[in-house]
């Protein structure tokens, strides 16, 4: 089985490589070739069995689309994107990576597929910024996509190309809806949504952070783990069971900013909470307000994907994944 | 003021240029420059006070969205479309001329506003066609767009882009999903729609018309002359009353076609229904039971768009404006 991962050097691309490296997919034969791409070269994990090549690679660049298909892959996971924040600053490099990019992929399919008999599977990120706006406190599979950034906008019409292109029989496909992934790992950044990992990540490493909104804040998060099980897990889905709507929101955790501290002291003691800083932040707290808080993702859990049950597995994961299992 | 009709040649945008000679806007300035537009010459309508000018242009083609907006329009109506069954038939055709062309528009636009102060409203035509496949039977106005052809996709695709670029400040819009129209004027087509106007319009003449579905069918649909008044709406409805969502499905009538057929013989008497043949046809009862057969359009309705109350009165119209209020 051959596997192209389109933003293979981003935080997600990058663990869902190195899980494929580590644990086959559930039963499906072995990739024999994984091809790597990103705007950037990405890292090839150690100890692949089969073939491993790195491409770097712009979708939206002529003939990129084309180069990253040659090798005809079985499942294509399309992970790339302008992220939120920088989509809402520049217009155009948001709807020309996560726009055309997106329409270029699915057409350079298109036109393969109407000369050879090639129907790879589609995978594609997308995010619960498809939502905005007012929404009930919990959002039902059937909620209307209302995107209140270019980012969202992007992504639903991501969404809308994927069951049509699928109805049309051209490629096979499931769109899943990432939520919040939290504990990031990494150093801080500057996304309006980087301290609900940030007052975790920094208190468990003795380092100081920043709490911008008050505790009853709510928000949908799922551990890195959690999201590299929803891209193996969608990889063998029998995707006939999606019927006709094959973008599905992903499972998560509702919990607020009270309940992750809550957990962090059970875990590492008053000392590490003490490290929080609340320095109130008007400007984050409205870009947060607008965010989904909870989600009632039937049709996924019926599915088989899954998510943690509390706000101290995802903590405990974190701890194992990324700290050696030891707390400082 | 000065109006822009891009689709002029089609039944709606002729209708609605028409209306604009007779009768003046509500509480809106004479129109002083009509500017109709589409891929075929439309006709000018007669005795318009201000200066009317036709163009024949394809959106499609480079410079086209530039010469169209040459005249800095302060209403855009977009009504131009490649419909239903040719999108289906024709991949490449459907989304150049409804994804690309709708996008070209808007991003002239925002390239003209980027260098003058100019903010036109447009009023965008969408589709019931954004619903499909399984749906309760009254579509609320938060329920989930899925579209099962690709011209519903381009119509939903078109709604997200709507949506963006008037939160962005670029211009000011609506989007209406307008309902089937019944009963259309001219010759039978060939469109699956199409005998839910034959039944009414071809016996009203004394001739014969198939229908292919049972009495049972339900359908979702307004007059020519009530999807003129919903145009006539969004050009001077207060749009900050949309708030963050501009696309609204548009009032109509929910019958059945022996709802129809019973409306008929109570104007026309039984020698036009006798004119009615059965002729089970099972592609097109297939392809009408994945229309949506009622809306629940709440917000339309506070926001002042009506429609007819009965059947009957779609019929009277049609027999006032199309047959000089005569039966024959």
């Amino acid at each position: 089985m051959k596997i192209l991962i389109i933003g293979a050097a981003g935080m997600l691309g990058r663990k869902f490589a190195e899980s494929l490296v580590r644990k086959p997919l559930h039963s499906a034969p072995t990739p024999t070739r994984l091809t790597l791409a990103d705007v950037v070269a990405p890292l090839v994990p150690t100890d692949f069995a089969g073939s491993c090549e790195t491409m770097t690679c712009d979708l939206t660049q002529p003939g990129s689309a084309q180069r990253l298909l040659s090798g005809r892959p079985d499942i294509i996971f399309h992970l790339a994107a302008i992220v939120s924040g920088e989509a809402e600053a520049d217009f155009e490099k948001g709807y020309t990576v996560n726009l055309d990019g997106t329409r270029t992929l699915f057409e350079t399919i298109r036109q393969i597929g109407a000369k050879e008999s090639w129907k790879p599977r589609v995978v594609f990120a997308s995010s619960n910024a498809v939502f905005g706006g007012d929404f009930p406190d919990y959002i039902p599979d059937d909620y209307i996509l209302t995107p209140q950034t270019s980012y969202g906008t992007q992504k639903a019409i991501g969404e809308l190309l994927l069951t049509d292109y699928r109805r049309r029989g051209i490629f096979d496909g499931i769109g899943l809806r990432l939520p919040t992934i939290c504990v990031r790992p990494g150093k801080p950044n500057r996304a309006a949504s980087g301290f609900f990992s940030g007052i975790i990540r920094e208190p468990l490493i003795g380092q100081k952070a920043t709490l911008p909104v008050p505790e009853t804040t709510r928000h949908w998060m799922t551990s890195p783990r959690s999201a590299v099980e929803f891209l193996r897990h969608a990889a063998t889905l029998d995707l006939s069971l999606l019927g006709e709507r094959p973008n599905l929101s992903m499972p998560a955790l509702s919990v607020t900013v009270g309940d992750q501290i809550a957990a962090l002291k059970r875990i590492a003691g008053p000392e590490a909470v003490a490290l929080i800083r609340h320095e109130p932040d008007e400007a984050i707290a409205r870009i947060v307000s607008g965010w989904a808080r909870s989600f009632d993702p039937q049709r996924a859990l019926k599915l088989g994907f899954t998510t943690e049950q509390s706000f101290d597995d995802i903590i405990l994961a974190h701890i194992a994944d990324e700290l050696g299992d030891r707390l400082v």
